[in-house]
């Protein structure tokens, strides 16, 4: 049985041999996947069944159930999603910049893979094949570490694609699969050799992840979202826009949780809005000035709590403030800089509420679940982050990717372009691909 | 006395207020910054000579000291390079990229500041202005950490800085001080307040923070850079280049520290190479093929402590190898993912090292002291990274900015895209800006 250290060596191993992987190559790599999937499908629901049996003696919840358990259906799924992401244009090897520093002396800033990157999950045995094509393609080593309750579909489903691509001549060891609770420790310390963590799973989960590794982590574990009805909003529109960002899907990171009404508007805005929503089911926790306003409906009292809670469920909490502006405090205190919103017809409030507000992504007149990589048009998702760093928002492949800067000369010194008669620069941005 | 703390959280208001500050009024503050320097030079070499003195006193050698110590010259110097920085294009504000998402539905990506940026650093108060100006620049806050040796100096910069800047009209608060050694720990703890940090000094300065904090870091702690000359190399320009990359400036983080030679060029190579390093003095470490080489001349002999050596100095390690593939597995080994360069006509071997050698600059035929912010046509370094994630390299003013997006509409909802006779995004790249 090999360390995990062991592994990760491997994966860094394999991964400095694919720097320069073609691009054929990994597209392949990725239809020999797809059709490893599908052919195997029987193979692949025979694992899936031990574990699905297991977790039901073991009492799991009938929601993590059903994500465990995959279909015929779900295997075709995956198998189409790898074939999707043969299709994406390869993100490495795209120069970014090219500046000539003198004749002759030419600096290409081109993008390159990261390294080793570490995704950890939990459950759903079909992130595998998602996350593992995203980074094949990126050019990336992975290490995978499933969730215990899935072990026999992660193994099986590692294999079939570990075999595949490697068969394709994509470098032995590139992809790793770890497999104990221990192991995550020992992932998280190995600084050196990993060099991105990717969680996906509970919040716990990815605040366990962020507090205890040095590693870079792309994640967020929080989407505490709101949308703000200014004084000159259209109502029917504003009411219609913060019903799909409440109800469409509120167990998700860029559905809202609080709802700012400018207090100019709060009379004529909140009736109606309150019947859509009480109509749909959402519960409404409301401050005192909201509650005056909404004195025929059944509300509930928010406290400070409410406008630090994320629900991920049909609750939403309700503050009349006195406008844009305090609507953009309350937004950078208690938010999560995550996705915001302004519903307004006024130009200047929209520009302040937009450039004020320091979230990664920020919506006028439209709903905060538009903010995703598929809707964005970034060809696929890894993730969406609230780091400031590397990568803001959705993140589609380019974030899978850093870059290098590439100096070609011929025999430039620096000692030529110091002192008395220094040779100058000419820095000049120039069209050219290395 | 305030704490650290409740500076903090006054840079942070203050970040939150400038997010939107105008060009012109930063340009407007920054020639008013430059105007007080020059005309307080007199109190700033008063300033500057109590830290002098004392530091005499004290016993400081004479390198640290002439550091520490400012000079009429020097002051116009700062102040002439607070002005450069008005004269350099605004990173804020600017659309990298536009998106129609469907008719009427803009996704723009678009440039900020990242918030608050904790500056640490040691001895030299010249730094005060250079990275005050990139940051007022950029639209961050600032928290400035000094050596407690130039306090009187630091404090008074930071006066100057500070208030020739408010009276132009940068949200006050937006430049703090902090004093004490004991309040850089308490600076590193404030994750939720500081956005990055950048140090500034010495290796174990450099080191200690990246182990004690979980803000990222902008920097680097070593700069172990190679150069490996191919057996395609020709041999006088390579000696040349070899040559300025040791011996021009030896004591910076993009000189070479190891020279890798290619076994069918090393007897006519290497005996070149000493008669000029051994004419400038610099001392020769080497393996045992390079020592039969080099049998006519004094060197000593290198252990696999000078392959991981950061000398800083007039010494060189020197190691003969079997071609590309053990350059690169050296430099992927013992390097520090800084700069390392490749001397050789063979385009194949050229390629093969910028492709795999896994570092934030790799050269073909020029020298590693080219790997900087102003040779690079960066318009002014705020350093260098050897970290993947967000800015890698020499890192210019962009390194000092993230981005957001802006996603505009006219009452959109994500329902309307899904199911049945669902809209289709267009994901159409536009020419717009925000």
């Amino acid at each position: 049985m090999k360390t995990v250290l062991e592994k990760a060596l491997m994966a860094r191993k394999a991964f400095l041999n694919s720097a320069c992987l073609q691009t054929k190559v990994k597209n392949k790599a990725l239809l020999t996947i797809a059709e490893a999937i599908s052919s195997n499908k029987q193979k692949i629901l025979e694992a899936n069944d031990i574990d699905v049996r297991n977790a039901e003696k073991a009492g799991m919840p009938r929601a993590m159930l059903a994500r465990l358990e995959l279909s015929s259906e779900k295997i075709e799924g995956m198998a189409g999603y790898v074939k999707s992401v043969a299709r994406l244009e390869d993100p490495v090897g795209k120069t970014l910049s090219a500046t000539e520093l003198d004749k002759g002396l030419i600096l290409y800033k081109v993008s390159t893979p990261i390294g080793v990157i570490g995704f950890i999950f939990e459950s759903r045995p079909d992130v595998i094949p998602q996350i593992t094509s995203l980074c094949l393609k990126s050019g990336n080593a992975v290490i995978l570490k499933g969730g215990s309750e899935a072990a026999n579909s992660n193994k099986i489903l590692y294999q079939l694609i570990k075999e595949a691509s490697e068969k394709a001549g994509v470098p032995a060891g590139w992809l790793q699969l770890v497999e104990t609770r221990k192991d995550i420790k020992e992932m998280l310390a190995l600084k050196e050799y990993i060099d991105l963590i990717i969680p996906r799973g509970s919040r716990s989960l990815v605040e366990y992840i962020q507090n205890n590794t040095k590693i870079p982590v792309l994640g967020h574990s929080e989407g505490i979202c709101h949308a703000y009805v200014d004084r000159d909003a259209k109502i029917d529109s504003a009411v219609n826009v913060c019903f799909d960002a409440k109800v469409q899907y509120p167990a998700v990171c860029n559905a809202i949780e609080t709802l700012l009404v400018d207090e100019k508007i709060a009379d004529r805005f909140l009736p109606k809005m309150a019947v859509e929503y009480i109509k749909a089911g959402v519960e409404l926790r409301v401050d005192d000035k909201a509650k005056k306003i909404l004195a025929g409906f059944k509300t509930k009292k928010a406290t400070v709590e409410d406008w630090h809670a994320e629900y991920n469920d049909l609750i939403i909490s309700i503050k009349v403030v006195s406008g844009v502006e305090e609507a953009i405090e309350h937004i950078n205190k208690y938010g999560s800089h995550h996705t915001d919103a302004i519903l307004t017809e006024s130009k200047k409030n929209a520009r302040k509420f937009l450039q004020e507000v320091d979230s990664s992504s920020v919506m006028h007149n439209c709903s905060t679940r538009f903010a995703d990589g598929y809707r964005y048009g970034l060809g696929a998702e890894v993730g969406i982050s609230t780091n400031k760093f590397h990568a803001r928002g959705p993140v589609g492949l380019e974030g899978l990717t850093t870059y290098k800067y590439v100096l070609e000369g011929n025999g430039q010194v620096v000692r030529h372009y110091i002192g008395k008669n220094a040779r100058k620069y000419t820095h000049k941005k120039i069209n050219k691909k290395w």
